[in-house]
């Protein structure tokens, strides 16, 4: 099995201005296929330093995954270096050069001198395409002195917008092909229950099995045991995965299952996905009322391509104006009982119903701190609300003190998500 | 200036099953003292390839940083082969396995025989105290085989939560004391200039200057140029970077510039600061009208703790019903002009105005694919409008198509709270 390396190319790394998600994401990918990875390095814009780094790198592995220093300006050097090593010269690619100049047009902004210098490739390097930027990624396959062996240098983008999708395109179907196994993997998204909870559950299991094995890794708000078969084929990789799925289901951590995911496909946005599949389904039109998460319910199920279907819109009611005189709630129910109690929520969500001319309203009025708690209702206490023709129901989550405030809107727009979901699961 | 490297150390690194966020904490806390870091690097726990890392990393650089491994299990390596390293026997220290007993004591659960491995340190090392868990930071000064300086190895645990507290209480101080200088930053964020036209037009001051020096990032949606100055007092570099800020604010630069922060405060989120800011200097409220953002933009700005001064609430009006029904937009504006339109923006900001009760009210509709678009209006055109007491303005703006969906939304997200901004700062 050829075994890899990543390096990071950054000055902004080593600042610590950014943090290295791309190494975590490919290490990751990596292992889901098996290959091994013995180091990850980060180095700075220096061309010295980094041709040491990679020099070293492909002295002990086979393939080198670089991530970064692939911009316009004259301290990306990754390009440069890896030609050198190499011995390649750089020349301009037309194909590219004109994918640049269309991506200004297409803007309305000058392109200046120094953006041609992305057009610019080693010599009979293959050029991975960015769907999402102006710098493509690289592929260099080949010998450099010191080492008779065939060395791979692959390089790409360092924002990981534009990295993610590359990843995936261009370089996965291709270590694919060098590893002699097949590899599927399967996911079951459980919410409801902790990673250690999850794990002490599951823990006979994943001691008996290798093949597939059985993983918990614990997301915000959920849960996500991956199941990962290892085979000659596909098909038998795939049965092996849900045998095992249909296993887990059955037993005690079967119930707090909503949703399941392939490697194949894209298991973000699983939850989100679940919701807007069962509304659709059902031909339901669904709307929010948001306090505190302030529009994040409703902007993460329009994340998700084709979500007009279902979504006819939302209230943002932040103030209290807003949920009085566009959401209806009744003055003395916010005096009463405050903006942050089920009485208000349950007003939110059924002006949101009326005003929307939405199937099912979804309302969230809660304390996302740091300050506005008391010790009744301290910070991250969060009231939901969910109304359609059936009626309307309640509930009062606490996500705890020790949460930031960006946790706690999360977690509140994720249980909502949630609400959906078990609305429409238990109609019939 | 002594150099540095990091060296992180565990396999779950590799496997990406997490973010090497230590790296980026210790990283910016040594760019704060100025001491150079020159690489950063992950193995696993494989005590061989960590020899050959800490070795290759000791022949470079004078100060060597090490974070994990020093966990009870057998595969926490880290203590056994740099001790290895530095020719230094490991002995039982009698304080540490007194706390480490103590530890359990307290939290009532039984010690296992291999935590008493924490308890050994190498011959004549420092002991860093950890407050937060059992095992201690330890301090190595000393010669290695190959080398003729002095070498400092610092090992860290690799949880942040005891990694962080250890490095500010036991590490910074010994960092401060060998950094002959002071280090101060001060960024300026420009907004509507791409990174390398912003380059361009400050290669000359960048080239002419070496303290303080000038640099750009690129962010999403801006370009972060960062003023560095290294002196003998604070003040001193206090006031190189304000006199080079003042340089650049005059020349062709200064107009892209919408704000300014140090390194001392928090530079993330400064756009929406700056908005959040504004509107409060001059008592104003503000409210949104989002379509293809879904209530991104309210959303972006209740991230901000205490925003509710200004910020009333939004509509997000997905389809065209809530478009007519709650933003009051006339049907035949959508049927004319379509829902992506300056006059249809026109008369979304115009409603949100008018519903929600606010001075000011930014309203966004646009197309943001993967499909929906048509030669006329391709993918990534969105319409913008902006509406106050003195009138409604309205702009159409086109983000590309080689941006993505979500990459369009934060560009448009952006953009409106750019329109914010600009409309405030213009008002006398």
């Amino acid at each position: 099995m050829k075994t890899c390396e990543i390096i990071s190319v950054g000055t902004e790394l080593l600042l610590g201005d950014i943090i290295n998600t791309d190494a975590a994401y490919i290490s990751k990918r990596l292992a889901d296929i098996g290959v091994p990875l013995y180091r990850q390095s980060v180095v700075g814009d220096n061309a010295e330093r980094l041709r040491e780094c990679l020099n070293s790198a492909l002295m002990r592995s086979d393939i080198v995954i670089m991530t970064g220093g692939l911009g316009p300006t004259c301290d990306d050097i990754t390009k440069v270096v890896t030609a050198e090593l190499f011995s390649l010269p750089l020349e301009e690619n037309k194909a590219v050069r004109c994918s640049i100049e269309k991506y200004f047009e297409d803007i309305g902004r000058t392109m200046t001198e120094n953006n041609l210098s992305q057009a610019m490739i080693p010599k009979g390097a293959d050029i991975l395409k960015n769907n999402h930027g102006t710098a493509p990624g690289v592929l260099i396959c080949g010998k450099i002195g010191g080492s008779d062996s065939e060395k791979t240098v692959i390089m790409l983008p360092g924002p990981p917008k534009e990295l993610e999708p590359m990843f995936e395109e261009s370089v996965m179907p291709r270590l694919e092909a060098m590893s002699p196994n097949v590899f599927f993997s399967l996911n079951l998204h459980l919410y409801g229950i902790g990673e250690s909870a999850a794990e002490s559950i599951l823990r006979p299991i994943m001691e008996e099995s290798t093949n597939p094995t059985v993983a918990p890794y614990a997301c915000e708000a959920e849960v996500r045991i991956r199941i990962t078969a290892k085979g000659d084929s596909r098909a038998e990789c795939v049965k092996l995965c849900y045998s095992m799925a249909q296993k887990i289901r059955g037993g005690e951590a079967g119930e707090y299952i909503f949703a399941e995911s392939t490697s194949d496909g894209d298991y973000s946005e699983t939850m989100v996905r679940r919701a807007i599949d069962l509304l659709r389904e059902k031909k339901l039109t669904v709307g929010t009322a948001e306090s505190c998460t302030a529009g994040m319910i409703s902007s993460r199920i329009a994340d998700i391509p084709g979500s007009s279907d279902v979504l006819c819109g939302g209230i943002v009611s932040y103030s209290n104006e807003v949920k009085i005189n566009v959401l209806g709630v009744q003055a003395d129910i916010i005096e009463k009982f405050g903006a942050v109690s089920e009485q208000c929520a349950s007003a939110m969500a059924e002006g949101a119903r009326r005003i929307l001319g939405c199937d099912i309203a979804v309302s969230v009025t809660g304390i996302a701190g740091p300050s506005g708690g008391t010790p009744e209702k301290p910070v991250g206490t969060v009231c939901f609300g969910i109304s359609d023709a059936a009626g309307t129901e309640t509930e009062t989550r606490h996500f705890g003190s020790l949460s930031d405030r960006g946790k706690i809107r999360r977690l509140t727009t994720s249980t909502a998500l949630m609400k959906i979901i078990e609305r429409i699961s238990t109609k019939k």
